[in-house]
């Protein structure tokens, strides 16, 4: 919340006039969520939250004034990261609060399209119980929620990751390194756990695709708290992947804004 | 919980002394969970607890006494089929708290692995949060949650189902035709949306897949709450469906087991 | 929710085109609540919910098609029994959102009568308490609950029970042995704490009538969680109170669908 | 809580100190708990307040120190009384966490049995899951709670009362005669519905005994939201209820100090 | 709730009759709310209800029939005081619920204009945020609350009190020695804390005034729980305070009843 | 949480390996707390926020590295602003909850000593109530939180401000001016309600000091949702009243951690 460029559309940097006036010009608000979790040794806890706003802000931009960018969630659902010091967690009832809360005072104001950018993977499932509260209780508003590496996959791919990777891996690295090089550790930057080998019986059942799905706490996964090589990260990466996410993410908002 | 056939291991149908033993014997208990929402013309309203609960008996069969079927959950979180009769809905909040009161009780009695079987892809989303929940307040406990049909991918692909196709479509009917074929209203079975030319723009929207995440409601997917042809489904298709499912479920449960 | 005979008339089994005609056709839901919580040593855990359900088919048969059975509540509130192996409990609270929710989803779809009916005598007290959040909420629904065995008062006088009698004692598993011989393990069947004498003081006191009313766990009331003495009791004994409390709870019925 | 009879054992008028002392010389705690509903046009809002601390100082004075009265519960659960002026009800939720909240302190200062003294009926089923909450979480506590006139069936068969009555009719009427006199419009009296035939078909359903419970509000039992004849009572019939009442919850409590 | 005097128009004591003359007659409802807590050895622990009651009782006097005094709170949020035996405390969230239950059944039946009288200054924040809630819930309702001693704080200062004066002090034992001089044991009121060096670094730092609100235990700012001298408290004093505390409510009551 | 100058010790830009050093080196973590609500015409709707991140920056500036900044509360409790486009709020209980997670988290990694610094004023009291609860549940904790412009009676008297000031006017808007000229519209500040002669009865009612507390909407108190002159506020009037404000922060976080 602190200084920002002049074009980037913070709800939070209008005045109540200019935000009446955003109701009708700016139909869409993206609410950035992010963590404050451990991201190993080379990315501070706050990652996931300025790679959300980084692409919020971007997204905006190419939306040619039609967005404005809403409150953060600077805490998110982050129980499997608790073992690692600094690591905060909204319960999964207050984080849904909050966005029920958000949602409910821009709905009052007049706004009918959400859309939370969330840099957390933790917080999908509870941004998904919101979107199925809403269609109960508010079904004029269209709410939608996005991550933001799963929309790059191609991008991932390309990157020849590890065996078992995510977290603090190949591609979230990169993107720090290109959205805010100054708050990556790069000399502390090391491999975590990079090969199913490395896992036990029950956290290599966790990782496993298309199956029930099973969580384990991170500190099992890794004692670092690092799934991947973040040392195999690039910036030039970080960017393939971030303009992938926001190509996606415009051209899904262009063809909804159309609606 | 009507009379059921001998070899089906229902938790409900033990005496409290059987129970005792069970907690060694078989260290697993699978909860299936349903709902209790529309299924266009020809399938009944709860035909996702019936698919639940088929399928844990199978998979509880195939794991020789090693696991026990807890009590189940015949409601589960439907906002989106509210529009049709007969739909109820819990809440994600009362959805969550009966997980955690099912789980807590088990817990209590010794259990520390527990897989939720849902027949309905609507409680995953607070199945998931249930599991984020538990990581934190129970750290001992394995919780584990599946879907059915995306366990049997090949098998679904197998069936060349419509462009649209899902919520009491080919796959589901299929399942259906042969794990109840007297609850099937074949004579009543008919197409629903099967095109994406058949959905408004938010519709298609919503539909696409690898992009934010947007939910609309089944009355505006389609008017019978159908997507894709059931009428295509046959009981062979089913079974091919269901052995997958259910061998996909047994092998996690072995390894499980092993542990 | 296995097979069922066809006559009972479950909402489950319903498509939504016949909920839909079930709402003017059949204006009265029953929703059979049970508990899964230990019965002794010859009685299985769902004992409560088998009962529930049972009487509810039969009374539903009384009706004509002018009712139908809602879904099932598995788990009731049983914190008392908490102490022997598989019993599982909701908190009041669950217990009431769930009664609430399957309630106003009824309701949402233009019912105005149900009742519950209750094979487990701890749920009554949060089932009035519905009762009375309804009186304000929704003033044109009709809400209404019933126990079992207290509605043949006549008929288990009639059995000459002993001193003390009642959990898994004479009267249940009388109609146990009617409704669901098969669950019964009639070899293991033995006496229970059958006389004041064998209840210490503050479980005489907590088991007096017509008193302050003082709850007790029933590990402390009986080593096998049995009241009475389930040996003394038949199948014939079991058709006479069950009769007599599917009668009157028809009777109940027909004067209130006149209405 | 105005000026007290010297003798009145309540623990509000006590210093910390003696309240220090009270946990070991007085081990019992009665709560008085009432409603704030309307009683007709002959008796207070606060009738059943004062019944409750009346006969709460009755018993404590008869056992000579051993008990101490807690805070009053002055509102209750009286959403059936709503129409009328002036009556405010507590949520259910809200009664049971006042309880929990007024028990757990008492708890946290050594005291182990509580008894919840009610004059109103409405409380008596949101008391009795308070009851149960407390058999799980706090075992080594004895909770107990006591109507009034329910104690005192004799005295009142005694008075040959209407073919309908109940609240604010001849009993609790004769209750008031001789407890709070000052408090009661004599002039204002008059009969309210006193007979079945009196009753629509809904309200007379729900008067009958021993079937299933269905709750009707109070407007449409009676227009002044009287049941019974009040006119029919003197003071001397509420002398002998009263001490029936106090005879009985005394003996309890004599009974249950032994222990 | 005792036989109070005559004239004191308590809700309570009207019928529901006279409670809807009130409504008109007597637009503005005085609620008193107390605690349940420590007040050093010379003082009840009831001493916050009995100066509220007593304020609301001469502010309604002077009101000339236009207030009523609603239902009392006798249990507040007393968590720095638990350490003494007989403190009770609500949590934040039941004492705000049940001022919210009050409020809106009051509300219901057309008052609209409420206020809280707080003997006890560990309600102030709950009842701000009350009114906080009321602003956005109930618009047309008008929501106020008031200490009692902070309105006399010229009175206050002409008992020249200690350097550490306040819970038990000269100020509140003077108040009861004028309202309610049988509940104060004269002979054991004793001087607690009364300098700031007899406190420890922390209590010091949470007794500055104008900094940052940090809040400590009283079993860590006074052995006795006793702030101040209240030997120096006379009746006079007392009557001083009152007399200022009930001028002020009064004045603000006459100008809000012009309105 | 956009790119911040280095100084700035902000936990989300730690590693956890940084935060683990922290809880040692740093054992005081400042929560700023802010809202999102209306500011008139010339601030912007994240104002509180502003001013409460710039005034926790230089008091962990002053404090050598021992305190460090937590996660931001970007929107807090402003249903009074609700009227006013662009106000978002969210309720007390959320707000509370929120803050209790942030505090549960920062105690399980072991800070000992939080300081909310709130830049909004309707804030307070929850932040009071979460002190009252946390003297209950976490009594090893210290927990502190404080206003700003409170802090810093004599420079804001040294403005001679209007008679009716606060809410956007002289003392806030010079603060922003100070802090973030960038975000402040110069061109359009303008006075709003500057006299108690401009208020309606009952807003002079709630505006008077030492009175029983009454609230109103500031759609009511002015219709700008200005109090005071924000044109005669300089940046260097702004200036004298943030030293002051960090000056007493900064004496009171020394003391405290001395202790």
């Amino acid at each position: 919340m602190s200084a920002r460029p002049g074009p980037a559309p913070y709800l939070a940097d209008l005045t109540t006039e200019e935000a009446e006036r955003a109701v009708a010009d700016s139909p869409l608000v993206l609410l950035p969520a992010g963590a404050l979790e451990q991201h190993g040794p080379g990315l501070p806890l706050g990652t996931d939250l300025v790679r959300a706003e980084r692409v919020a802000e971007r997204v905006a931009a190419r939306l040619d004034g039609r967005a404005v960018i809403g409150p953060s969630l600077p805490v998110g659902v982050s129980p499997h990261h608790l073992a690692f010091a600094g690591t905060l967690s909204l319960s999964v009832d207050t984080f849904r609060a909050v966005v029920h809360e958000y949602v409910g005072g821009l709905y009052r104001h007049g706004w009918r399209k959400v859309l939370v950018i969330t840099g957390h993977g933790g917080n999908n499932a509870a941004l998904t119980t919101v979107a199925q509260d809403l269609l109960a209780d508010r079904p004029d508003l269209e709410f939608a929620w996005t991550p933001l590496t799963a929309l790059a996959a191609e991008a991932v791919a390309a990157m020849d990751v590890s065996e078992v990777s995510g977290h603090s891996g190949e591609a979230e690295t990169a993107q720090m390194l290109h959205l805010a090089p100054d708050l990556v550790r790069a000399g502390r930057l090391r491999p975590g756990t990079t090969a199913l080998a490395g896992l036990d019986r029950l956290s290599r059942l966790a990782r496993r695709r298309g199956h029930p799905a099973l969580q384990v706490r991170y500190d099992r996964l890794s004692p670092d708290g690092v799934l991947g090589d973040p040392t195999r990260a690039t910036g030039s990466d970080g960017a393939a992947i971030v303009t992938a996410v926001v190509d996606r993410i415009t051209d899904f908002a262009r063809e909804w804004l159309q609606e």
